[in-house]
């Protein structure tokens, strides 16, 4: 292995584009998979789990699964099948959040809580996260059955803490940092760690791949975080200032609260707790993140975990899986301009 | 071994003292567990979860599990987390159901989802799901992960399917038998069947006590069915009549619009339809289920699962758990009365 740096920035735009190409064959193993195994007797299951597996996602956790099993020169096919499980974990988590969030829209479709309900939402959840258990048991590795049992149980302690912390505008960032770790980095850092596993590689080797994902994920959050008060619907996919109106309280709005006068923390407390959260309100406080510099630091925050992520890859060999994993932290950061 | 037929009835009340006695010391260690590992660093997870499980179930899975055990003679300790693992998995259906359900009373106590929210509900559900996928990797047998992770699969499509059975009086009854013995009788089954696997038992073991767990699980659930037509809230600890309320087709409802005139089988569809679901609605459906005999009807078989469950223990030797065993079908069955 050659020991490298490499910067941050590059010439050309970032795109996910150099990490599908190079997983796209092993994609495709992993979407028959996926499809094959949300298949049920009963229609319901295939029918709600396929609006949002097929809804557009970018599969970003499988995608890393495949990528570092890439770096690794892994040539099984175990993978397959272990990040279609990620991908189940991922959804049945999306599906149980829009029922707690009451989200409307995701990925610029329809929720599939507003078309079904909540009750076949909470229901077809828990069959995705069931089958996800039993994918990872058909593989019956130990290890893996531990990293993405334990990573299941760190979301789903994770969701429950964001929820506490709803409405709180005093969450500190340690607090908000240790909830995004649970609630999203994790299951990064597990998509990762698992491709080491079956790999058979070190625990030097599945510590940085967790390392890179685990920083991937967090960069991740933070510039969704910037983008919620950024974007509108129709770029993101999701309703623009949901976060805001949801009172939840992401990074932005801790900074924002920290540094603004007195006149705006009473308004940003009362936006969080509920009180004030229509348009004209989701504008102010959009103003009073962008007056802060609220924003532009937590895209900071967001390229500094982009930095770690990228150096815990600085052991492994130069190539064409290596760019595309750097690349794709890039991408990530780049999002928040 | 020797084989022996016991007759289903008994001259005393049969009641759930022998089995409780049998596994009372094994039970510490379960409840044990199971505080234990309810823990958190976030409150709100062992507050909600401490809620339901300290809140006086009869903890009939894990009890099964313990008893198998004895039955086969075991002298290890696995079986303590694994009945904890089967309490969690319980446990997190409750809650799901609860919200799904939008009950509001369980074993004599508001549920969850009325004192912390939906959300709430949801999310402790997940963790305690989580959580005992934890439990069942540090056990480390594949087989008991595979039963246990099929077992929630199933558990899972089963509440799906009974969704999209919901308000529609034309389920058959085979379709029901389908949706009980797979949201309550397979979690029975693995329940028992797991003994056999740390005890490790030839696959004939592990078949008969899947049997034995499997007919009674569906004899309690056919039991339930009944009673929720003929108890009240004081006695029964849930809302008299929900199933009714929620347009639930249980057994007693399609015996009863198999058999009723045109004039009752009207009135059951519109009830079961939601449109009549008063006081006086209920009382009249009660009394076509019970001119019908389809409330009887349905207490008899329960009572041939009950004799199935008691043949499947047959080839056991004759002794003082077998007889336990026995005595909780029969108290299973009597409940009917």
């Amino acid at each position: 292995m050659t020991a490298t740096v490499t910067p941050i920035r590059r010439a050309t735009t970032p795109s996910l584009d150099p990490i599908m190409q190079l997983v796209a064959a092993d994609m495709n193993q992993v979407n028959g998979v996926i499809l094959a195994r949300m298949q049920s007797d009963v229609p319901l299951i295939p029918e709600l789990a396929g609006h949002l597996i097929a809804g557009g996602g970018k599969r970003m956790r499988p995608m890393l699964t495949l990528a570092c099993a890439k770096l690794l020169d892994y040539h099984g096919t175990r993978h397959h099948k272990l990040a279609a499980t990620v991908e189940f974990i991922h959804t049945a988590t999306l599906l149980h959040d829009d029922v707690v969030d009451q989200s409307g829209l995701r990925r610029g479709r329809r929720t599939a809580n507003m078309i079904w309900g909540n009750a076949a939402s909470v229901l077809v959840g828990d069959f995705l996260f069931s089958r996800s258990f039993e994918l990872m048991v058909e593989d019956g590795s130990l290890r893996v059955l531990k990293i993405l049992s334990n990573a299941s149980a760190v979301i789903a302690e994770g969701e429950v803490n964001q929820l506490t912390a709803q409405r709180r505008i005093e969450t500190s960032e340690q607090r908000y940092l240790d909830i995004i770790t649970a609630k999203t980095a994790v299951l990064f850092a597990a998509a990762c760690r698992i491709a080491a596993v079956v790999a058979e590689r070190d625990a030097a080797i599945e510590e940085a791949l967790d390392q890179y994902g685990r920083y991937l994920g967090i960069a991740f959050q933070l510039v969704d975080d910037v983008i919620d008060y950024e974007s509108d619907g129709a770029t993101m996919g999701k309703d623009a200032g949901d976060d805001f109106r949801d009172g939840k309280v992401t990074l932005p709005v801790i900074l924002a609260f920290a540094r603004a006068g007195e006149e705006d923390r009473t308004f940003l407390r009362e936006a969080i707790e509920g009180l004030r959260n229509d348009d004209e309100d989701l504008a102010r406080a959009t103003a009073i993140l962008h007056a802060t510099g609220a924003l532009s630091d937590t895209a900071e925050r967001a390229r500094h975990y982009g930095r770690r992520a990228i150096d815990a890859l600085a052991a492994f060999p130069n190539g064409q899986a290596k760019s595309a994993l750097i690349e794709a932290v890039e991408f990530a950061v780049s999002r928040a301009f």
